[in-house]
C-alpha cells in the first residue's frame, strides 16, 4: 500500500532534513497572521461575518496555498482578543512565549499522561506546580496537576473533597441515603454546578450564600446555611470561595470563610481562577489572605498571567491525599517511582500546557509579572474614574481587581428600559467603534462590563471607549426629545 | 505604574508592527528544534537524561538567547515520538499542519467556551463534528464536542447517560437507593474506572465482561452480567465497546453488544479512542460494523489521524440530549441562538483543538487518510511476519489494527523467568538502540507491545528492531551457556 497521495509535507521529516520547507510554511502563516492582525487592528476586534459552513471531509487534499487561504478566511472571522479595545472578557493579548510555548509542544507532542512519554515535562509539571503551591503559602507538601481550564481544576478539588468526606471513590454514592451538600456565594462562578452535576451530586447540591453589595460572600449568612443544612439532614462537605468572581472581580473574605470552614470540619476550597494573579503583586497580595488555609485552589494562568488558553491548575495543601483518595491507575504505563500525572488528574492524555506557562515566567520573570498587574490596577482606576465624572453611569460596586461593572441608567428613560439600553449600547461599541464590553446578567438586570487586562490598553483608548459612550448617549437623549 | 521591568516584547504588538521581529523570534526557535531534530535521530526516541530542577520565579526575567538555551535543554530532554523507532503508544509523529494550527491557534487565543469569544472556531467546531457524527453513521441528529483527550470523553458520555436513566442532574444520586451499574470488557480503558469515581457510581460500578483469546468482549458473558446485576438489586444503565482496545488494539463485536443494549434498554457507548480511524478505510472499515447504533462515540484524532494532542471528541447519536440532560448555562454570556460549546461540555474555557484537525483533513484530504490507514496495516502485517518467524516470540492474539503485542518466551528460561527477561529486552531496545517498545501488564504477565502508527516506521527500521531483539536473544542465551 502506498502513500502517494498523502503531501510529502504532511509531516515534518523526523531526520530534520526537511527544515527550510517547514521554514517556509511557518512564514507563510506568519504572513497570513500579520495581514490580519494589521487589517483588524483599525477595526472592531469582533469579525464582521462568519462563513457559514467548513468542509470537513474533501475527497483530495489541498495545496498549501488553497490551506493557507482558507485559514485566513478563518483569522478573518475569528475574534481578535488582543485587540486593545477588547475589554470584555477574562481573556486577553497572549504572551510570545505561550505562543512559542503551544508551537513548540505540538511539534513535540509529549503526552503529559506519564513521565515516560513526557520526561522532562512531566517533571517540569510538577516541579512548578509545587513552587506555585508554597507560592500560595500552602505549604511543603503541597502541589497540583495542570488541567485544561479551571472548570475542570473545581472538578478535581470537589471530587477529592467528596472522595474524603464519604469515602465514595470505589463504592459510589447511590446508597450514601444523606445528600451531600457544598456552599459557594450566589456569584460563584456556574463551573461549580457542572461539577457537582457531573459528580453526582446534582447541580441543586450547591448551596447559595449570599453576597454583600460589593458581591462578597456573607461569613454570617454562610455559618446559616451551613446549620440550616444539618438541621435538615443533609451532609456539608465543603466551602468554596472564590477570588475575583466572574462578574464584580471581587474577593470573598477567605480568612473568616477558611475558618468557618475548619469549624465545621469542611473542605476548603478557593476558586481563585482569576484573583491568583495578585500573587505577584507584594502591594495588592494582601487581598488573598487566608487562601493559605485552603485545601486546594483552582488558579488560571490563562487570565491573569495571559498564557495562552488553556493554562490552568489546581493545587492541594496536601498532595499525598491525591494518591489516597483520587487516584486510578494506567497499568498499560511503565513502573516508575514518579506518580504519573494522568493517574492524577481528571484527564488522562494531557497537553503541555505547562510549558508555555513556565517559558513565560522565564521571560518575563516576577518583577515583570508584578509591574503587570500593578499597572492595570492603575488602568481600572482611570476607567473608574471616567465613570463616575459621568452621571448617566453608575457602579455595580467597589472594584478590587482589574473588573469593572457598570451600566447606564439614563434619567430620561424609564427604568423598564434600561436593560436594553445597555444592550444597544454594548452592541454599538462593537460594530461601530472598536471596543468590547461583555453585557452580562447580574442582579436581574443587564450590565456592562470591563476586564482591564491588556498592557496595549492605554488611557487614550479608554478615552475613545468613553466619548463613543457619551455620544451614543447623546444621540439616545436626543432621539427621545 | 510603569512596565519598565516587562521586556518590551513579551507581547507582540496587536497592530501588527512587531511581524519582524516575531519571525525572527520563530527562526530561532525552529533552529533549535532542528538542531535538536538532527542530533536526535540518530539516538534513541528516549531521552538520555532529565534535568531535576526547573525554577519557576526568576526574579527578573532572562532574555531570548537565555530563554531559548533553557528550551533547547528541555528538547534534549523530552521524548522523540516523531522518531521512526519510538513504536511503544498511541502516539506518533503530529501533521505539520497541527503544529501550524496550534500555533494559529495560541496566537488567536479564542476561547471556545462560547460563540461571542470565538465566532468561526465555534460554527467550524459545530459543523465538522456533525460530519464526523454522520461519518460514523449516527444520523442526521448527531454531533458533539471536542474534548481535552478520550477521557473527558467518556466521563461525558457516561454523565449524560446516567443523566438520562436516572434523571440526576439536578437532585444528585444518594438517595436513589439502588446502585447504577455499567458494562466493560475487563480489558478496556481505565478511564472509564475514572469516570466512574468521578460521576460519583464509584470505580466498581464498572462491572468487568469477560474477552475472549482476541481481547474481544464476549456478548454471552455480557448478558449474564446484565442478568447477575438485575438480579442482585443492582440499575444497569449503560454498556461500553471498545473499538481498539488499549494494549492489543482489538475491536469488541459492535453488533451483538449493540442488540444486547437495546433489548436491555441500555445505553450503548463505544469507546472508538482508537479504532475510529478505520472510517476513513474502506477495506476495513467493515471492523466498526455496529458503532452507527451507538448512542454516543468517544474518538481521538490525536491517535490515528496524527493529529497533536491533545485533539479528541464525544460524539452523540441526538444532541438534543445535551441540551435537555446535560446543559449547565453561562449567564455572563451573551444571547444567542447559537449554543455555546463550553455549557454542553465538561469544560468551560476549551482550547481550539478543531482548527489542527480542520487543517490537517483539509490538507491530507480523505484519499490520504486513507492511505495512511491502509498503510500502517501493511506495516503490521509486516511486524507480525517477523514475529512468527521467530521460535521465542509469542503473539497475545490475532492483530486486527495496527497494534502488535507479543513477548519473548525463551525456551532457555523457566516460565516464571520471562516477565523479566521481556523488561530487560525492552530496556535494552531503548536504551542501547533506537527503538522504543512500551511492556505493558496484560494477562498477568509482562508483554512488549508496538503501535505501528508512523509512516517513516519503514520496513528497514524494522528490520532494525528485530536484529537488535535477535543479538538480545543470543547474548541471552550464551550467558545461560
Amino acid at each position: 500500500m502506498g502513500l502517494g497521495n498523502v503531501p510529502r509535507d504532511a509531516f515534518f521529516n523526523p531526520d530534520g532534513s526537511g527544515a527550510d520547507s517547514l521554514r517556509d510554511v511557518v512564514d507563510k502563516v506568519l504572513e497570513s497572521l500579520m495581514v490580519v492582525v494589521r487589517e483588524r487592528a483599525g477595526q472592531s476586534p469582533l469579525p464582521r461575518s462568519v462563513e457559514s459552513h467548513y468542509e470537513a471531509f474533501p475527497q483530495e487534499g489541498h495545496g498549501y496555498d488553497d490551506v493557507f487561504a482558507r485559514l485566513s478566511g478563518v483569522l478573518q472571522d475569528s475574534l481578535y482578543p488582543a485587540h486593545p479595545g477588547y475589554i470584555g472578557h477574562m481573556d486577553s493579548i497572549p504572551t510570545l512565549m505561550s505562543v512559542i510555548g503551544d508551537f513548540v509542544a505540538a511539534f513535540l507532542n509529549n503526552n503529559l499522561l506519564s513521565q515516560e512519554m513526557s520526561p522532562a515535562l512531566s517533571m517540569m509539571e510538577t516541579d512548578v506546580l509545587r513552587q506555585f503551591g508554597q507560592k500560595f503559602g500552602l505549604g511543603e507538601n503541597s502541589g497540583g496537576v495542570m488541567t485544561s481550564g479551571g472548570t475542570l481544576a473545581n472538578l478535581q478539588a470537589l471530587a477529592l473533597a467528596r472522595n474524603r468526606a464519604f469515602s465514595v471513590r470505589d463504592e459510589g454514592l447511590a446508597r450514601l441515603g444523606k445528600r451531600p451538600v457544598l456552599f459557594a456565594s450566589e456569584v460563584a462562578h456556574t463551573s461549580l454546578q457542572k461539577a457537582a452535576m457531573l459528580l453526582g451530586l446534582g447541580s441543586s447540591a450547591v448551596v447559595p450564600v449570599r453576597a454583600d453589595a460589593n458581591s462578597r460572600m456573607r461569613p454570617d449568612d454562610l455559618e446559616e446555611k451551613i446549620r440550616n443544612a444539618k438541621a435538615c439532614g443533609e451532609a456539608p462537605f465543603a466551602v468554596v470561595a472564590t477570588a475575583g468572581t466572574t462578574v464584580t472581580g471581587n474577593i470573598d473574605p477567605l480568612r473568616e470563610i477558611g475558618a468557618l470552614a475548619k469549624q465545621y470540619g469542611l473542605w476548603f476550597h478557593v476558586d481563585a481562577a482569576y484573583g491568583g494573579g495578585l500573587i505577584f503583586s507584594p502591594t495588592q497580595r494582601f487581598r488573598l489572605q487566608g487562601i493559605e488555609q485552603a485545601d486546594s485552589v483552582t488558579f488560571n494562568p490563562q487570565k491573569w498571567m495571559y498564557i495562552a488558553k488553556t493554562c490552568a491548575m489546581v493545587l492541594f495543601k496536601d498532595t499525598d491525599l491525591l494518591l489516597s483518595d483520587f487516584r486510578v491507575a494506567a497499568p498499560y504505563m511503565s513502573d516508575s517511582d514518579f506518580v504519573n500525572l494522568g493517574e492524577i488528574s481528571v484527564q488522562g492524555t494531557r497537553h503541555a500546557d505547562i510549558l508555555k506557562l513556565w517559558l513565560s515566567l522565564c521571560h518575563i520573570g516576577l518583577v515583570g509579572y508584578q509591574q503587570l498587574v500593578d499597572h492595570s490596577y492603575a488602568t481600572t482606576a482611570f476607567f473608574v474614574d471616567q465613570i463616575r465624572a459621568r452621571s448617566y453611569l453608575v457602579l455595580a460596586g467597589e472594584p478590587e481587581t482589574n473588573l469593572c461593572c457598570f451600566r447606564g441608567e439614563p434619567s430620561f428613560l424609564p427604568q423598564d428600559a434600561w436593560d436594553e439600553w445597555n444592550v444597544e449600547l454594548q452592541r454599538h461599541l462593537s460594530q461601530r467603534g472598536q471596543t468590547f464590553l461583555s453585557c452580562p446578567g447580574y442582579r436581574g438586570g443587564r450590565w456592562l462590563r470591563a476586564v482591564l487586562l491588556n498592557p496595549f490598553t492605554t488611557t487614550e483608548v479608554i478615552d475613545g471607549v468613553f466619548r463613543a459612550m457619551d455620544e451614543f448617549y447623546q444621540a439616545s437623549a436626543a432621539a427621545r426629545g
